[in-house]
């Protein structure tokens, strides 16, 4: 087997990890000596023990601690992230590679965190372990590819979802909006929340609606936070959105002994700045760890992500449906003064879900 | 080789023709003796000869003449649909086959035309051919689709085409639609003229646009009429919907003499009764042999077509443009009392044009 075997064995058995790790990366890890694997693991979820952790016990399991320590040594880890250099939930990875001494060790690529960045390499090469950086660095990249955005920009990546009929609205004038699409596509919804760290919605479609924003279609072992953007004075205790034990943020220009709303340990307040404050808000974000936020609703607040260019991800389902000029607008952004103005995303794919069609929109 | 096989390389022979038989329907033959074909052909192009007197023709050059109708005595004849019973622009084809007198003559479908449908059978029967009706049916209907609909409904089939944002414009305030799709998009757009024995628009669009509505792309022989529906009083002879050599039809409330715009003898006038003017405008089509009208636009004429519950198939082009809320929407539908009783279209298929979505509907 070629070293780049080595690195997608590491990486499918990462992926296996499927959404259990957020806002952790999905890492996998191999190690092998005289071309054998010796042992492997993932990191499974978030909390528990690193890929390389895995790795090594899985070896010490399947030879004994002996004969499996001696394996180790001098042995090649791929392993699909930089091996992390601080201490987390779990002691740093480098010390537990350090251990164990393999002559060398292979990443996918570095680990985009500022404080590990290239560190994890440096403390292995001091110790005159041969390091290689770079195979297939770019499918290791695409499987995280939330928790590199968020590494990269400093705040997490925006998918805003958007259920519209063919006329662009999104809900009768009565605010109705029961089911304009399919089962399938509200399905599909609950796949999106799954690969997301916190659901946005306004706090409009908090008092109308008063939606639970959790998965409910697989068993997860967080829920994702949920975010309420606006004035919130009308929100209450018995609200669902105050199920399933998960953290609530509500987000406004309100100081928290204003709203005097401590319904639940869980619900936590940000205080924005008048102006820009989206922009103020996704910072105010980073201290929540979140790779990525899914945008739920309604108009106004999709209309404020996509015209403040914050929408890095636009996530249509289109039914075949017509609600007319008196219904709700799914946008309502200010006009371009010129066509040629408007090309800021091209649809990156397109699916028939149920009887509606769902296309992704990403930045050009 | 079986009957379908036949019919099959009957079916594959007729589809030769394209878009040349409109609105003729397209037509193949082939003609077998001891298992062989000793003939084919099909109907080449509106007005040309018809399929079985191209099989017959075909039969005779390669055999000779006398030889030739030796074999086609007692010959089996597959013909994609029932031999024409009425002279058109050449013989009836029940004719040329009592001529041959063929042992079997087998028919995907009867003629749908009212003065035909089952009449050729009937007259070949009578002279002691054996006939069958209904191999490969399914497929010989599609391949005509808009002549079975028409004559099944007595009035054209109606696509209507809609150029659209994803937020539903499908022109700056200004009017501006160049371009809103891309490139391909507009191709694709030539493809269904190609296809249709019309091309409807508003009198507001021909005023503002001043289009062409002509087939660019491909050599045809002849370009779909031009029906431009509304008050056309600015109407100028200048117009670019006058090149082209095409018929045009102007369809208001209007008079011939009120109108006064004799501008070329291809120009023709249609005088609608003020209420369902849509119905009355399709019942008074009839005379034009129309198979299938495209509509093209603009805003109203899409509204007034959907809302009547008269476009039987529409064919969105998305892109992934916003235009914004002082941009002029596609449609403005009367709004449902509620939505579920909106659901009178399904996607029928959805294909990437360029960096636009096609989306075609049809009805539920």
């Amino acid at each position: 087997m070629k070293k780049e075997d080595y690195m997608l064995r590491a990486i499918n058995l990462a992926k296996k990890a499927k959404f259990h790790t957020n806002p952790n990366p999905r890492v996998g890890c191999v190690i092998v000596k005289n071309n054998k694997v010796i042992g492997e693991g993932y990191h499974k979820k978030y909390g528990g023990a690193h890929a390389e952790v895995n790795a090594i016990k899985n070896c010490l399991k399947k030879f004994g601690s002996k004969k499996g320590k001696q394996l180790l040594k001098d042995s090649q880890v791929y392993v699909t992230l930089e091996p992390c250099s601080i201490k987390s939930k779990t002691p740093p990875c480098t010390n537990t590679l350090l251990e164990i001494m393999p002559k060398e060790v292979y990443c996918a690529s570095l680990d985009p965190n500022k404080k590990i960045n290239g560190n994890g390499v440096k403390i292995l090469r001091k110790s005159g372990i041969k390091v290689e950086v770079g195979i297939l660095k770019k499918k290791a990249i695409e499987m995280n590819k939330d928790f590199f955005f968020k590494h990269k920009n400093d705040k997490p990546y925006v998918r805003v979802k958007i259920a519209q009929t063919i006329d662009g609205k999104i809900a009768l004038k009565n605010g109705k909006s029961k089911w304009i699409t399919s089962k399938e596509a509200r399905k599909n919804v609950q796949l999106l929340r799954i690969q997301s760290d916190a659901v946005l919605i306004g706090s409009n479609t908090l008092i109308k609606d008063n939606p639970r924003l959790n998965i409910r279609d697989v068993k997860v072992f967080k829920q994702p936070i949920s975010i309420v953007l606006g004035n919130t004075h009308s929100a209450k205790k018995n609200m669902n959105i105050f199920k399933d034990n998960k953290k609530v943020i509500f987000a406004n220009n309100y100081e928290k002994t204003e709203l005097n709303q401590n319904f639940t340990n869980n619900l936590s307040f940000i205080k924005l700045t008048k102006k820009n404050s989206l922009n103020d808000l996704l910072k105010k974000l980073s201290k929540y760890d979140l790779n990525s936020i899914l945008v739920e609703g309604g108009s106004k607040i999709f209309t404020s992500f996509i015209s403040k260019n914050l929408a890095d991800e636009i996530i249509f389902f289109i039914s075949p449906k017509f609600l007319g000029k008196d219904s709700i607008d799914a946008l309502s952004l200010e006009s371009p003064l010129s066509i040629a103005n408007t090309n800021n995303y091209i649809i990156d794919s397109t699916e028939m879900v149920g009887e509606d069609i769902k296309l992704v929109l990403k930045k050009n």
